[in-house]
């Protein structure tokens, strides 16, 4: 039988997203199971055996899977084990390094897995069906909770030597009497232009001014509530976004300088106030690239439907396998 | 016969140096001749043909030259053009963009030519004969009169999408009250961390301090004087090198996030000062970058004859052929 199918993995600290996808990377069955009802990975991988044994049943595909992709926090690509994520609880054996892939291959009578980050995840999927279908040099910068990066150059996702590359969010985004960072250093990207970042900027503003805000309502404030207040007009809440494109665009300016990407691709929660942010990237990324790049590298949006984004993003992997 | 040498060319902006390379990286026989005597391109390459002409003879090579490596600023490897190049004066029917690669291949009678920046250059030269022999993952960072830098990834150099990727000099150091930079911006790597940056600092402390030095004594500085002066015991001299030091590190840091590379070479007249420089660039490095790089990234000096390192960086390209 043509193996014409894959299956993709979206591992996150909750829940882990499943789905069965083809090659025109239509999702055509899909289930979520817990992430966190355990911390035994073997029994965890054995839930999720039996998930993925259900949707293959579901979907008549017996026989057709190809390979199964997995984006997982602190996924390496190299080895493909998962090694101290943060976010996730499981140990095995008593350590935090999970050979995540292996152990799925074997609870799945040999379908073979290919393990990466998920940011490196969402850039496969965006080059194998989004916006940067045709791309061989782009950047994909995933602005969520935190700021997560997938380098894509000869059309291949930079690994690096270790299998870790592309931590652009914690690139030094301001050098002097920068926010500490939940990796434990200070001033990185990620502690301005992710969801928490935006929040604690306006959360700042608010404290420093006595400016009239929609946001002095309320008692706690997230990106979503700085979006909405902008979104209706609040200057504070818009000058927030400038800042945080400026800050971006800095960064960018640097990334270009590294690897001339032909874009940068911008995806998740944040991404959506791309109203508010597109101009002031695009300025700042011109006023600090060198001249040969200025108003030539694209700034483009994921094209990936964000419910179907995780699953399809890993099952692109699959596609390589 | 066996085409087993190939031609290696370092174009700078006063000379253009040239040698016949074999494969264990021995130059045979080498040449220079002046690249600012003349403004037309076609009469330089005429010049240069003529001259590798006499050295294929002088050598006996003659059949035996498999390709020729260009090392020259602002070389595209795609088009083998030179293209805007501040430093050469050349132009052809007006233009500054000369194809360089194609008129020498005419006037060499077809022998095949690989043309890139001096830097990426020097990066394959290290890859093939030097300290990053077995590397499939650096970043050489040339410290010069500017900052040059060539990216290896997989064991490829990147040339991004339009092949001018690796200008890590032009990435910002210092964001708010950056120097000016001779390309326009302000803070860039290379206002900081060349020579000309070397001796811009210091000159900037004698002048904000009283404090004794040995520098106060000469009339101009640069950055060689001021590594004597280190050498010699000067605190001020050493100061400025811990300083040096500490911006290259903390762009490392960057940079090692972006390509997770096993090492970053050095190379040029300022990494001559690795006595004053190591320790402060592997601190700054160790303190910017994230947890899993600490102490894992190594920081080597480039192993190659400075005489001979140019001639043998471009040579290298030449194997690609």
């Amino acid at each position: 039988m043509e193996k014409d199918l894959v299956i993709g993995i979206d591992v996150g600290g909750q829940t882990t997203k499943c789905g069965i996808v083809d090659a025109r990377g239509t999702v055509l069955t899909r289930t979520v199971i817990r992430t966190d009802d355990t911390t035994d990975a073997k029994e965890f991988i054995a839930h999720l055996a039996e998930a993925l044994k259900r949707i293959i049943d579901e979907a008549e595909a017996e026989g057709r899977i190809r390979g199964i992709g997995v984006g997982a926090p602190n996924g390496n690509y190299y080895t493909g084990h998962i090694e101290f994520a943060p976010n996730l609880k499981w140990t095995m054996d008593g350590s935090k390094v999970i050979p995540f892939a292996q152990l799925l291959t074997e609870a799945m009578d040999g379908i073979p897995v290919s393990l990466t980050n998920d940011a490196n995840a969402a850039a496969v999927g965006e080059m194998t069906y989004g916006a940067a279908r045709g791309m061989k040099n782009f950047i994909m910068i995933t602005l969520g909770t935190g700021v997560g990066s997938g380098i894509v150059i000869n059309g291949e996702v930079v690994y690096g030597h270790d299998g870790f590359a592309g931590e652009l969010g914690h690139t030094c985004a301001v050098r002097y009497n920068g926010r500490s960072c939940g990796c434990g250093k200070s001033g990185c990207l990620e502690a301005y232009a992710s969801a928490i970042g935006v929040a604690r900027t306006a959360r700042e503003w608010l404290e420093m001014t006595d400016e009239p805000s929609l946001l002095r309502s309320l008692e706690e404030i997230s990106s979503k509530d700085v979006y909405e207040a902008a979104k209706e007009g609040d200057a504070l809440a818009q000058r927030v976004f400038a800042f945080t494109g400026k800050i971006l665009g800095e960064k960018f300016a640097d990334f270009i300088e590294f690897s001339a990407p032909e874009a940068i691709v911008l995806f998740g929660g944040l991404a959506h106030a791309k109203e508010f942010l597109t101009e002031p990237i695009q300025q700042a990324m011109d006023a600090n690239v060198l001249p040969l790049w200025r108003g030539k590298v694209k700034l483009v949006y994921s094209q990936l439907k964000e419910s179907d984004a995780a699953i399809l993003g890993a099952s692109a992997l699959a596609w390589e396998l």
